[in-house]
């Protein structure tokens, strides 16, 4: 068996998936892995998350970032674990996924899970789109529509948080440039959130945020009327959100 | 070897460990399993989570209920996962330890374990006192200073996300009664934080949180001045912590 040898230093029960969204300006993407295989005759072009079994000899972090990197050359990407996943009968959705399980010499048994996720720039983060490996691709969240195994609630499990984090955490003003247009900020929360937002409501929730300010700039080179710049004030943002209590 | 049998339908890869907090007025304590073993001549009684190997025909999930109403009594409890561990050499920090896996019948390889935790209170609870197995036992926080395996380790990822929590969720509302003085709140902060907090300050911030409101009755039959009642309003909570951008 091809895969035998190799087999031997891995862990036949736990793997990895990670689920790396890469956004840009007006979409959210989702790194994913085509898998060609053929069953009872016909040709498919699965696509999955980027995963693989653990090895016996390192940490879970250390196997998701080795993964990553082997799959798609991805690298130094910080993943952040958001769950494992260990239903008896994850792989088994499909006949063609147990039986590409069986080509490549891995065990069609338990396999559990450990999920990671990352957000990264892919307009800032050139290395984003060069160090692709072949097979692997951005595809825009909206239009993946089915993954092998059980891939496509793992992708939604980490939509879901994040959204939430993009809620509760300043990653918006990761994402943006230091000086951002109220437009800008307005759509890239559509496009993380997946709906559209009412303009006027959406200004009035910015005014009532103290730590977005207008900074004493607007655009320049637009054909339409320049847009006032807006900066994040980190030290503003950490003091409204903690009004709770700690150590005093 | 005794616990083959049982073994077969075990993944020897995959266990849960349950970190199940218990708030009691004036103190926060964690369920731990006594685990009685002689190493070396030597009588140990360590003390563990509730913890085991995963069966094959159930999920992460399942299992860690029924570990924990196996090993302790409590069950129906809302356990919420929170991380997966797997170094290498996590079960191999002590002898004794290994030993131990060894004589029941488990395997010494690496063993990934996915970390649950829960909080409880144990005075409106009155199931967690009395359903208790033998050998499982409510143990202070604040003077749980070893324990066996990684344990501790585990133990104190699960306080800083209860702490977290605190400061971010409205569960502080959930373990008090519905009318409370000022003084249960701060203590129920001080217990869970492990800090002092000071009075003053404590009251200037309650002062600025609307969702927290006086109602119109005080403390009777108390030898010190009545304190006032004040109630938790979580309409008003939840618009003050949603104030983020959502679809309109």
């Amino acid at each position: 068996m091809p895969g035998s040898k190799i087999l031997r230093n891995l862990n036949p029960h736990v793997s990895v998936d990670c689920v790396v969204f890469g956004f840009e300006f007006g979409r959210l993407n989702v790194l994913l892995i085509e898998r060609n295989t053929s069953f009872k005759g016909k040709e498919y072009h699965d696509l999955k998350l980027p995963g693989d079994l653990v090895r016996k000899d390192e940490d879970l972090d250390t196997a998701a970032s080795r993964v990553l990197r082997e799959l798609t050359g991805l690298d130094k990407i910080y993943l952040k674990q958001f769950a494992a996943i260990g239903s008896p009968v994850r792989l088994k959705r499909q006949a063609r996924d147990m039986e590409w399980l069986r080509s490549i010499g891995h065990p069609e048994e338990i396999v559990v899970t450990i999920a990671y996720y990352s957000l990264i720039n892919i307009d800032q983060d050139k290395a984003a789109s060069f160090l692709l490996q072949p097979h692997s691709r951005w595809y825009m969240v909206s239009e993946v529509n089915d993954l092998a195994f059980d891939h496509i609630a793992i992708l939604q499990q980490a939509l879901e948080i994040l959204r939430a984090d993009l809620k509760s955490k300043p990653i918006a003003y990761e994402l943006l440039p230091p000086k951002f247009t109220l437009g800008q900020l307005q759509q890239l929360h559509e496009v993380i959130l997946g709906v559209k937002l009412d303009k006027r409501n959406f200004r009035k929730k910015v005014a009532n945020m103290p730590y977005i300010m207008p900074i004493n700039e607007k655009q320049i080179d637009v054909s339409h009327k320049p847009a006032q710049y807006f900066s994040f004030h980190r030290k503003i943002y950490e003091k409204t959100k903690t009004a709770s209590f700690s150590a005093c």
